[in-house]
């Protein structure tokens, strides 16, 4: 299993193109991605809890109901949210793919992003579609127009892909996200495309996908704030030639790997650039009672906005780990936990048993300074582990969300 | 019922006061308060639920445990939690009381702020003891020197009091709160003390308290983190001379809004003096299927980071309310919510039946400059309201938490 070049367009049979069409003022950035399969792919999604949802994620649900899907429209730069005509404009973003190329709008998985509450024009997207469907193509640098497009406030864009030997054959998949700010998932994340040459059963896809979210999307934490928007989909088209997973076994196995290769990374890519993130901070928890307890204390960790501001001052002020922790509403015991930062430049010990050990603050700035960030947390209370991402919380996320819509 | 001056001072029978002692290098800020009633006081205190919890609070809980109290200690620069010592600390801090002014040890509310895992020493607080006992007064001087000295990164001391009739006497009540960061209370708040000279009994003064801090402290947040050193206590001597409040009925009706007048007072004072904050927000919901849909919507709205950050901007971005009020958990039909905006400068409607209506983004922006600002959230799904406290989210709440322990 090795990491590979080209988006989602790694996997056999899978075409991309982004460009700009005019939702955004600004020329220079693309703002509408189409992702398409040759063939009909079986569809896997998973969407957010918010109770307000984006009207195209009503508009997927019905259209991959029956587990299939051949492509992928998604604009940024407007969520299609909170509109009173949003849902007519989400199917009628789909029945535009139809037109230009003929695959049917029941088949289209659609999704937008950007500012809630703003009503959405089909217009730019109608005189878009000629030059979006005339750039389809297989290539690098199609896929990485499609990833560029759906960004909003990213600042770099968020692409993986993953090469896995599966049903006898050579397979790939490879997927591409967007998500900055607005990051908390529940049972979903931001928008995340995901295709793979793989052959799959929908029903199997699903399963591999719900529960793979639980471990990757559903651990990464930006502000604690749940998007309207936020979907994961899956096409997997078969087009590598491989047996068809239909059951648990082997290659449901490395599927499930090979899948979760490409969520984790775009997980930690998600956070690294975390809306004004100078730095990505990684909790891994071990030694708790029961998984549900490690998530819980990870989560909270990463969320807390003390220990996320410390982390941007390069402050190793470890009591507002212990705070975290012990808020967190996770069955511990207090006194057992054992607090590490490390990084790149070592490891520094900072809580033993619950209380203060003397530590180098010259070390610990050292540790703390650097780009990837890991506070290791050791519960001494049993044998469940659980990892979570998150960013530090700086000026600029202030800045960048002071005044988003204008 | 009426506010008058005086702060904790303002009951009969209590006199306080504030000194430098040394545990802040500062020296113009003063670190160590003292309250003391003349006579034993019925006490009643309401704790963090952090599974952290700071030594005093365990040390407090020891000495009001038989429902009476005759004084508080309190120092700020140093939280004395996740000390190895810290019991002996807390308790070192009572005898010291003893030592000063003979009020049994037993019989002293002890309570610390400020940072977490740094050892505290006795001296500084043993060398101050005599200027503070020194400075017992009643004066309205006295009691803002303990105001002063419980403070950390408060910017603004806080204290009120107010004058009602109860008991067949005039009674008076007054409260100092600290709180600036690490404020998300869970049925307890940051250190806030309340003397009154209302006479009442032990059981009655908690049932009291325990009551109010359900619509007041836990209704507030700076920064969804929950204090390890939380705590309130009220302290009752009746010196006032009225008659005995031993059971429910009229006069302590009269006793429960007058302390509610504190509370609810103290909460606007500590969410407007949130780490950073500009300004103050309070969010109103009416229309809920109940108190609990509404209390969590509520919550949700002021605690979301990105509507902090609107708000900082006066950008009327109402998306992120609705956005908050969706992933709340709470029971909503997100079809009928209507969201304003409101301030003394008047008020702007912003969503109707879940979906944006137009309004003038200049009169938007006018309204949300302001220094108080109601968002009224309207669920038009039944009778059930709740009123809930925070603050935006600003440049300076990152540089505050960014380094704040050098």
């Amino acid at each position: 299993m090795i990491f590979i070049n080209g988006g989602v367009c790694a996997a056999k049979g899978f075409k991309a193109s982004g460009v700009h069409c005019g939702i955004r003022k600004n020329r220079t950035k693309r703002d509408l991605a189409l992702i398409v399969s040759e063939t009909p792919a079986a569809a896997a999604c998973t969407y957010t809890k918010n109770l307000v949802k984006g009207a195209p994620l009503t508009v997927t649900k019905e259209n991959v109901a029956n587990g299939y899907a051949q492509a992928v429209i998604c604009n940024s730069g407007n969520a299609n949210t909170c509109n009173a005509n949003g849902i007519e404009i989400a199917r009628g973003m789909c029945e535009l793919v139809e037109k230009e190329i003929g695959i049917k709008a029941e088949d289209v998985v659609v999704a937008s992003t950007g500012v809630i509450g703003q009503p959405l024009s089909l217009e730019p997207i109608a005189r878009g579609m000629k030059e979006l469907c005339a750039g389809l193509d297989c290539t690098e640098e199609a896929a990485e127009a499609a990833a560029e497009a759906i960004m909003t406030t990213d600042t770099v864009k968020k692409e993986v892909a993953v090469e896995f030997d599966c049903g006898g054959v050579k397979c790939r998949i490879g997927g591409i996200a967007k998500g900055s700010g607005m990051i908390h998932p529940d049972m979903a994340t931001m928008l995340v495309f995901i295709t793979t040459d793989c052959a799959i059963s929908p029903e199997m896809l699903q399963k591999a996908l719900s529960a793979d979210i639980v471990d990757s999307f559903n651990m990464v934490s930006v502000d604690g704030d749940t998007s309207t928007n936020d979907m994961v989909s899956v096409l997997a088209n078969g087009a590598a030639g491989g047996k068809m997973i239909e059951s648990e076994g082997e290659d449901y196995k490395i599927f499930c790997q090979a899948l979760s290769m490409i969520t984790r990374t775009l997980c930690r890519m998600i956070a690294s650039d975390g809306e004004g993130a100078t730095k990505l901070i990684d909790c891994k928890v071990s030694g708790a009672v029961s998984v549900k307890a490690a998530k819980t204390v990870a989560k909270s960790v990463i969320c807390s906005s003390l220990l996320k501001a410390a982390m941007f001052g390069a402050d190793a002020n470890w009591g507002r780990v212990l705070c975290a922790i012990g808020y967190s509403g996770a069955e511990v015991d207090i006194n057992k936990v054992d607090v590490d930062f490390q990084s790149r430049a070592g490891t520094v010990a900072v809580c033993r048993n619950g209380a203060g050990v003397d530590f180098d603050e010259d070390i610990a700035k050292k540790v703390l300074t650097e780009k990837e960030i890991y506070i290791l947390v050791g519960l001494n209370d049993g044998e469940a582990t659980a990892e979570a991402w998150g960013c530090d919380l700086t000026y600029d996320y202030v800045k960048i969300n002071g005044d988003y819509r204008t």
